[in-house]
């Protein structure tokens, strides 16, 4: 089995190492990653700049993958349309530093990796690990369970293009308590700015990192995750609201 | 009625200055929009860095908006958690130029923006404008269509939080043919990359910018909008595929 390795943390990352150590277990892994961090870049692409691409080996001297000096989305586009003689089997985006639940699905750089996977057909899995305070992950406990639930995702063979964003929860209340299949909570976060003058005296306003998801639907991804169980979500990137879509055609409009 | 305006192309963009003075005649209308260009930013959002904001003035002097150094989905978030006085009733992105049809919905700053909106139960419609070469796009008809499009999906009474696409067809073959409420296309594009080497030898890859969808999907968006359609596309933003989620749901999992 073919697996093309990505994530939005940068190629250097410890979550990344981890889950490619893993991997390699039980497939060979190219990767081909951000050269540095990309977090919340969303399904961001490269249009405008050209992508320097270098060529990264490991700690034993063995070919690793390429970095690439754009977004998440743009490191999986590069690698299948461009660099990889051959078309992988799976395409996996972590282990991500921090949860990618709820409408956060929207932001994730990790995420938007997977999807990239998804639109040329390739079955694509993000991984991620949420984390308590202090920011101390077991990286490579959190990367035994991964692979432990990529296996099994394999096992109920996916079709080509199929998408799914699994998360570990946080280690410092033990191991995890179960898997759940939920959906994506779609309820709204509580965020807040910084408000402050910088040195030159223009305003400025900088996204609080203390946010939360004060009524999270039950059975969702995220309250799942809260509880300490991994989530398992299949995806879609048809972002059609079919309901909606029957309703408005049946009306008339003029332009 | 209040309508926040924002688009991806920046806040002195000309789609952006003919889509206001249509929506000025229905609403209020206050922009928050990035200072500079951030085409295919899709849902990035910026956490590690400060955004700077400055107030912008229209040539009448009027207070026009606010010009934020950042991303699409920062604007919205901005001007909806802190900048605004009260929630808006609209938040429109666009007049985008270039169409966002298909999978490039996912790559969209424009509709990055309006899904913001709808995270926090605002009604939101992000409008994009085709064009074909040369690239002389006449937005003051497109923003006219556009805001009777709006006018027409404001009449279906939508629930907040509402989400609408739509995609103005390109102009130099006439005016659209007429207006086509359809789903997302989902198939893939025909992408490549230019390779160069740059002046200190190092390699790189360049995003073509010449690429098609050979296939699209009958009665999608992208297909219409070919055919010099409008299309209307109501979104929504819960990406979990519902019919492998039951599928997944039935099998015994183990972490």
């Amino acid at each position: 089995m073919r697996i093309l390795l990505t994530n939005d943390d940068g190629i250097y990352a410890p979550g990344l190492q981890a889950l490619r150590k893993e991997l390699i277990q039980i497939g060979d892994v190219v990767v081909c990653a951000p050269a540095t961090e990309q977090s919340a870049a969303g399904h961001s692409v490269t249009l405008l700049w050209p992508l320097i691409v270098q060529e990264v080996f490991d700690d034993d001297k063995r070919f690793l993958g390429w970095a690439v000096e754009g977004r998440p989305a743009d490191c999986v586009k590069l690698a299948l349309v461009e660099l990889l003689p051959d078309p992988p089997d799976l395409v996996v985006s972590g282990l991500n530093a921090g949860a990618n639940a709820g409408i956060n699905v929207l932001y994730s750089g990790t995420v938007a990796a997977a999807i990239e996977g998804a639109f040329f057909r390739r079955t694509a899995i993000a991984v991620s690990q949420a984390y308590g305070k202090p920011k101390a992950i077991d990286f490579a406990a959190g990367a035994a369970v991964a692979r432990k639930v990529i296996e099994q995702i394999l096992e109920t063979k996916p079709e080509p293009g199929s998408l799914f964003n699994v998360n570990i929860p946080r280690q410092d209340s033990g191991p995890p308590k179960g898997l759940k299949v939920l959906p994506q909570n779609v309820a709204v976060y509580q965020e807040s700015f910084v408000r402050n003058v910088d040195p030159r005296g223009r305003t400025y306003y900088w996204l609080g990192a203390d946010y939360g998801c004060p009524n999270p639907h039950p059975d969702s991804d995220e309250l799942a995750l809260a509880e300490g169980y991994v989530t398992v979500t299949p995806l879609q990137f048809d972002l059609t609201h079919h309901a909606q879509l029957r309703r408005l055609q049946q009306r008339e409009w003029n332009v």
